[in-house]
């Protein structure tokens, strides 16, 4: 579809959100599409997980995004699938790859929506694919639990903050959950998650260094509980760290169905979101370093740290394969 | 994409203004592709026109839309497009044709507005296609003509209306045209056009006859003058003509460039949009016959009959053909 | 939230209505989750009341809003709701104060919709805000009934009228009620219904100076009767009264139940909504004088010189009160 000027920051560029809710509901269609392609019970795939996610180059208004999924890995309850975005000016025809990414859905009954269906499975041109996809689905298995443990932190309001620390850029919204925003099950897409928690990182972001801002990466998110129709959610971001031209920030979703339900508020999901700052040609400017505070947040500037270098490594890896 | 509860009224029938933008929006993209596809001047292309379009079947929520477009013929200034919507429900893999459209597009200047450009020739596969293209042509260049004059006409207010007249369901609305409204030339989309029009004729519609109703047809339209952003949009809605099963319904869209322009109200678009009323279980409902009381309105309702019987007896030619 | 192209006019200025909205999402959420705090019955806040509100300075695209809000009293049957905007530039860091709104919410039954629940009282700190909350209360509850007895008035059409003159900038809109327009109890949110308020009362302050205008205030506005989902609500609005830099606009909301209910149309909403008319460097312009042609228009415009000159009078009791 064509991008218009609601999807884009006041620069012209696309908000990483309307990417990402665009992917989400590629990934939705094709896997929602298998899971009922037997004859079994009918089902909708809810989004369990997106792996990490480079955006590679920014998108600008008036381009088309041209959005291509398929399935590249089924377990017996999940569906892994690979998204690819392409940006196209249809003016000078020019074309780029914008994103790739990798999410996982999981089938839930359209009668029972506690229960997941069995998925069929596909078929693999070669057996490497299948064994890869066997351990990408381990590694994600795993990663899944690690997450689920350090859910428990709360961004507390700062009084007064000084500039370039934690408490002067954390921004939170909250967000009554509509109609438009739920699936045929009554629970939110993960797309439209995902596009709230942008909002927030780059606000975030933009607080911090006042410039110019556009969505460079995100970390793997574990959606690790469902959204219901009605509910009030609060999207809350603070930064955790910064190189000399990224800031990381860490966003939290935290769900209140607070009419018709016994229950507490909850930790839905939580993310790393990485941002730089583009000069007015788009170049990437260097950024103010956080100023850490507290023992805990110095404590999250070295894993954030560890994060940013394990990725660089990674990326130079590849790099030297790819020179090869 | 897949149709979501704000894409449908509130029986779950999608609104045919939703369908008619997404038409629109692929005949946008495929043609300014092709117009730029020649190392020319920088353009988009206008929408000049939309063939009269069926309604086959009607979509529902949840269900995703497929949008196709091809390029069937080009003239030196003006490029055709033929559009197919299908909707598959996702959970039963079941597909059914839902729209083919036929739209006019012409392309325009990036740096002067009011320049049309050259349009590239496309290759035919046989001669009789372009022959039959040139024919297409040259018989909506002289409609179009046509209806160029008819369009004088105003809705009058009328005062306590008795139920089942004209002036008891004429309707309309006005909408100041915002920045997403609009191409990348500051014009609103032909898209948008239609689908603040269908939501007229469909509120016409149902208070003529107080059920649920859905679009089965639009008669070809013509988009005369452009629309600026920051205009206010009138579009006002009137019935013309009942047969037992179907509304007829004609609607003007009048602009209004207030701001910063010294130009008067102008008639930019008009059409015709057919009606059908369905019961709880999707079936045609019989509809209350409209009351004529003007010379004008019986004259309009005798020429509602002419079109429908003309489309009636084609679509029986149409049937014998095919049973053949 | 950030403030995107679609919140605001083509001169960047953010549309009062869009505020609104944003306000009154927020009264609803905290007076929803105060009603359903203690073990009651599951309720939903829909909005009764907003006492008069100014716009204290226009927000711009770009710009994020915080907003605020705090439960400043409760009666039996009701909440009173603080409610701030302030509009911060992320860039320069600048804040200011954009309004301040006080709502009340009445909490209905979730299973019962015309069951009014009882509201769990708050705890004051000083027994003087609670007085002055009672005495709130009392006012708001005599305005209530007295201008449910005003609303049986209707807008007139007027064919061909003078420039200047009230028939000549009048204008109205339909709105089909979709599902995200509503609240889980199925009936428009108080904040939709205001923003297509604004929307109405803007095109007449545009028509009749032909400037960029924007919201100086809104009147005190009440909600006496819920208008469904899949209604049609006509929005009209007027001019009462001009002074030499401001115009007052009254707007009407009528709803139609005209699918599946028995029901007549009806008067659900009307309000005075002032505007100004800037210049492009953002200073107040003079408005052209309303004319006034029949006994009632010049008898609203006596009444609304009135409003004014008791808004004027209070604002200047107020600005020696600070500066003594």
């Amino acid at each position: 579809r064509i991008m218009r000027p609601d999807d884009a920051n006041i620069a012209g560029n696309v908000h990483g959100g309307t990417i990402l809710k665009m992917i989400e509901e590629a990934g939705a269609i094709i896997s929602t599409r298998h899971c009922n392609s037997q004859s079994g019970e009918p089902c909708v795939a809810a989004l369990a997980r997106v792996e990490r996610t480079d955006f590679l180059s920014p998108m600008c208004i008036g381009e088309v995004a041209n959005v291509s999924a398929e399935i590249t890995y089924t377990s017996r309850h999940s569906v892994e699938v690979q998204v690819n975005v392409m940006s196209e000016n249809i003016l000078t025809g020019a074309k780029k790859v914008t994103n790739k990414a990798t999410l996982w859905y999981v089938p839930l009954s359209l009668k029972n929506v506690n229960k997941v269906v069995e998925v069929p499975p596909i078929q693999y041109a070669r057996k490497e694919q299948e064994d890869e996809g066997k351990k990408r689905y381990e590694e994600q298995k795993l990663d899944r639990l690690e997450t689920k443990q350090r859910n428990g932190d709360v961004i507390l309001p700062v009084i007064n903050p000084e500039p370039h620390t934690v408490g002067y850029s954390q921004s939170s919204l909250i967000h009554l959950v509509g109609p438009s925003d739920c699936t045929l099950l009554g629970f939110v897409h993960g797309g439209v998650t995902m596009k709230l928690m942008d909002e927030v990182a780059g606000i975030v972001a933009a607080r911090h260094c006042k410039t110019n801002i556009v969505t460079a990466s995100v970390d793997a998110i574990n959606f690790h509980e469902k959204i219901k129709k009605g509910c009030v959610i609060t999207v809350s971001g603070r930064m955790t760290f910064t190189s000399n031209k990224s800031m990381e920030i860490e966003v939290f979703v935290d769900a209140d169905p607070f009419v018709d339900e016994p229950r507490e508020r909850y930790r839905a999901v939580s993310a790393f979101f990485t941002y730089v700052s583009l000069s007015k040609e788009g170049k990437p400017l260097p950024v103010p370093q956080l100023l850490t505070e507290t023992e805990d947040e110095k404590r999250r500037f070295e894993e954030g740290k560890g994060r940013y270098l394990q990725t660089k490594a990674k990326r130079q890896a590849q790099m030297q394969q790819s020179a090869q």
